[in-house]
C-alpha cells in the first residue's frame, strides 16, 4: 500500500564553523517522503516556487516519488536558512521566507483521497486538520508538530489529536504540551488527547512508543559523527510509515520494528547535509543497520 | 564469588519541595552494597564515625553484608545534606561535612584481600589505587568516579585507569574526560586510557557499554515517578557486580545482563528516599523487571 505525505517542501540553507550548504533539498515532507521511499510508494503533497531546482524534482522521481500533488507556483520556494554550533546540539535560525508556503493550501488530488497510510508532517494544525477533511478512511494517520504550532495554535493542534492514530512528537514538545517532565507520565496525557499511539523522540536516546501493548523502548542508532540533524525526525516517521505501508499484518505487530527501521534511516539522515547521505544509500543498507541495532540491544 | 565494595559510607540528608529526610543511610559503598546483595555475597570497606545509627549496622547485616572491613572510629560520619527542586533533575549540595571520612584511609582484612570481584566505589582515586596495592590478583576491578576527582585529581585517576578492567562513568563525566559530545566518540577515547570494558551511564535513557563484544544499548526501566535518584548509579553498578559475581560463565558472556540487572535494580532505588525503597524488595521483584524490560526492548 502507499503511504500519503503532506508537509512542508522548502530549501534549507545549512551552516556550519566548518562548511555552508546552500539551498539544499529540505522540508518535513521531503525528508519524510525520501524515507518512506525505501519501502512504499509514495505520494508527496507540497508547495514549491518556481525558483525550485530542477534537480530537486529529479531527485523525487528518482526515489519514486508521485508528485502529482506538489503545487508549483509562481515565486518562491520556502527557504529556511540555519547555524549550528560546533557540537550539533544547539542550532539557531537565521532566516526564515515562507514564500509561496505562505499561502499554501494543500488539496489532494481525486486519487489521493483514499490513501490509507497518511503522513501528515509537520505544518500548521490548521492545515493537517484541512487534509483529514479531504480524505476518505485512512487505516492509518500519523501527524507530527513542532513547538510553534503549541505556542500559536493549541486549539487547531487539540483538534487534529482527536482524528489521529498516533502522534509523534520530540521530548521537550511532550513536556511543553503537558507540563511533565517524566516522559511516561506525559505519554499517558497525551493519550487522553486522543492518539491510541504516542511516540517520543527523544534524539541520539532513541525513541519511546506507547500504545494498546505497552511501552517500546526503541534504540537508536550508534553515530560517531552527526553532520547535520536536521529532518531525521521526518525521516524517523517517514520510514517507519513507508514499512507500516507494506509489512504483512497488523500495525499494532508491526510497528515496534517500523521504528527500529525509522530509527535507522534517520541514522543516515543524520550522517550528511540535508538529504545528501539518505539519496545515496540503498535499501539494503537500512536493513544491515537494523541487524545491527538487534544484536547491540540482545542481552 | 564475593563482591569487595570500597567506597562512602554516609548519612545522606535530603530534601524536596514536600519532604525532608534527615540521616538517611547513604554513601556510594552503601548504595551499591545492598544492591549487590541480592545476587552474591558482599564484603564492604568504609569508614563512619561513632554517631552511626546502629540500625544502618543493622541494616547492613539484614542484607548478609559482611562489615568486617567497615571501620568505626571516634568523630562524626560523613554527612552530605542536599536539596532537589520539583522536577527531580537539578539538585543542589547544601552541606559537606567529612567527618572521619576526611583521614579515611582503606584498609582490607586479610580474608578480603583475595576477593574475585572488586568494585570501587565512587571515592577519591587516590583511595582507590590504595586498595588495588594491597590486593592479591583479582579477577575483575571495576571502578565508578565523579566530576570532584576529575577535577582535583586527574593524575590518580588516570593512573586508575591503567589498573581496571571496567570504569563506569556518566555522560557529562565521559564529556569532562575526553572533550567529546559524542558518547561513542568519548567511549573510545577513554578506552585508550586503559580499560577494556567502559560503561557510561545516561540516567533515564539508559547505559552504553563499550568492550571486547562492541556496544550494547541498555535501557532503563521505566518510571513514572522518581522521588529521590541518589544512589542510582552506584546501585547500577553493585547490582551488575553482584550478578556478575555469581553468574555462570565468562565476564564477556555475562555483562549485558549484568547491566539489565543492575539498571533495574536502580530503578527501584529511585523510587524511594535513600535506601528506603531497595532495602524492601526480594530478588524476585528484580526478576520480574528484567522479564518486562526485555519484553519493552524486543521487537
Amino acid at each position: 500500500m502507499s503511504v500519503l505525505i503532506v508537509g512542508s517542501t522548502a530549501l534549507d540553507s545549512i551552516k556550519t564553523p566548518i562548511a555552508e550548504n546552500p539551498r539544499l533539498l529540505g522540508g518535513s515532507a521531503s525528508h519524510a517522503a525520501v524515507a518512506a521511499s525505501f519501502f512504499s510508494p509514495v505520494k508527496l503533497v507540497g508547495v514549491v516556487g518556481d525558483d525550485f531546482p530542477k534537480r530537486y524534482v529529479a531527485l523525487y522521481k528518482r526515489h519514486g516519488i508521485d508528485i502529482e500533488g506538489l503545487q508549483m507556483l509562481p515565486g518562491k520556494t520556502f527557504h529556511w536558512s540555519g547555524e549550528y554550533e560546533l557540537n550539533m546540539n544547539n542550532r539557531r535560525t537565521l532566516l526564515t521566507e515562507l514564500g509561496v508556503f505562505e499561502t499554501f493550501t494543500p488539496t489532494l488530488p481525486k486519487g489521493h483521497q483514499n490513501s490509507p497510510f497518511v503522513l501528515l508532517a509537520n505544518i500548521a494544525p490548521s492545515l493537517q486538520n484541512h487534509v483529514l477533511n479531504q480524505m476518505q478512511r485512512p487505516k492509518f494517520i500519523v501527524a507530527d508538530t513542532m513547538d510553534l504550532w503549541l505556542n500559536i495554535a493549541l486549539p487547531d493542534l487539540l483538534k487534529l489529536l482527536k482524528r489521529l492514530d498516533a502522534f509523534v512528537l520530540n521530548d521537550s514538545e511532550a513536556h511543553q504540551l503537558t507540563k511533565e517532565d517524566n516522559v511516561f507520565a506525559a505519554l499517558k496525557k497525551i493519550h487522553q488527547l486522543g492518539p491510541k499511539y504516542v511516540i517520543i523522540k527523544k534524539g541520539s536516546h532513541g525513541s519511546i512508543l506507547s500504545g494498546p501493548r505497552g511501552f517500546f523502548i526503541c534504540p537508536a542508532y550508534p553515530l560517531h559523527k552527526v553532520l547535520d540533524p536536521t529532518g531525521a525526525g521526518d525521516a524517523f516517521v517517514g520510514a517507519m510509515m513507508g514499512y507500516l505501508a507494506t509489512a504483512k499484518g497488523s500495525v499494532e505487530d508491526n510497528i515496534r520494528r517500523a521504528m527500529v527501521y525509522g530509527s535507522v534511516t534517520a541514522s543516515f539522515c543524520c550522517e550528511g547535509f540535508g538529504l545528501t547521505r539518505t539519496t545515496r544509500i540503498k535499501r539494503a543498507a537500512i536493513d544491515q543497520r537494523v541487524k545491527e541495532l538487534e544484536k547491540l540491544t540482545r542481552f
